[in-house]
């Protein structure tokens, strides 16, 4: 296996992380997006979405998207589980990795590429070039802060996202709250269980992957 | 178990059709959307992010976000099999589920919520009140069509969205394709596979649901 990444972006670092935290090494290919390497040919071949992280499997099939990801990896290496040790428990790593993505990561994507000079035309990843729209930017934000405050509830009585288990929502919130500072949006005084969790989580080997 | 719903809405649409095909019955709660009762005191107990489908656990567990829904429905009623029989077909259901939903039902969320006059300041589901914004009606329009074309390619070697099997990506493709109709986005006529799919999985009966 070997999955396509870069370096400096948010999402193939969730993939990295899990990876770490499984102690699986496999071969890192290394996407410019700053260049649009993802946009163009020879990497619509491998995933026409023009996204990374790609999981390319021995026999040349791919998967992207990164949950789907993820739930490849923890079934070829089961331990240490970051999905959910029974149905119950897969559901919610599930429904928390799904809300992080929807009001924390894409309000973030929001806010920067709606911002960001060098990404005029790249409101949106994907094949299509789409107009920037000044209004998401603060818009990004303010989900985002109010985002912060629901995960810190969540954290008020959980050690970790979704219980007492480190998961891979663990890590997508992880990496959220790091995406975050690029557009300076940071833990405020008041979400100290968010404090708390984002301090232990900082901790561990896995997070400079 | 309980199911949350909205007759009218897509969203819970997509649980109600998983249930028809695996032949589950559970006693459906009417939530009005139209009312705003998703916003009311009472759901936001059940749950915080105002949306609908959550089911409901006899123990009073909730989970809500519907590829966790569905994981958890197939795990305690697995036939027939929704999401996959082995790794890879559950990682390709993973995949394709989560592409159909950013780019063809949140594109066709934006479309609908940024233009309908009775979804001022809903720009978007959950507690928060945002703004429509009127550029993101066309650019959700655009995002749908391009992403319709996606849509006919893959399924020019397959007769369903992941290869041979009916999966719950084709029931989240199929509801994206009738939520496109709410914005009078159709098929169109170069689209001849996606045509032979729709009107195939259209003879299900569970798609009345």
């Amino acid at each position: 296996m070997k999955l396509y990444d870069c370096a400096t972006a948010p999402s193939p670092q969730r993939v990295r992380i899990f990876l770490a935290e499984k102690g699986i090494d496999m071969p890192l290919v290394q996407v410019n997006l700053r260049d649009g390497e993802q946009l163009g040919d020879a990497f619509r071949e491998i995933n026409p979405d023009c996204t990374v992280p790609v999981l390319e499997l021995d026999d040349g099939t791919r998967i992207s998207e990164i949950f789907a990801i993820c739930q490849y990896l923890e079934s070829q290496c089961p331990e240490p589980v970051l999905m959910g040790k029974n149905a119950l428990e897969q559901a919610l790593v599930s429904m928390w990795n799904s809300k992080i993505e929807q009001h924390g990561l894409a309000a973030l994507a929001e806010t920067l590429r709606n911002r960001a000079k060098g990404m005029q035309d790249r409101a949106l990843p994907g094949p299509l070039n789409l107009a920037q729209i000044p209004q998401l930017v603060e818009r990004g934000r303010i989900r985002t802060e109010a985002f912060f405050d629901r995960l810190d509830g969540q954290l008020k009585d959980n050690t970790f996202v979704t219980g007492e288990q480190f998961t891979m929502a663990d890590i997508t919130a992880f990496v959220m709250v790091g995406f975050a500072g690029w557009s300076r949006i940071s833990i405020k005084d008041r979400q100290q269980n968010l404090r708390r969790w984002y301090d232990a989580v900082s901790k561990r080997p896995s997070t400079t992957a």
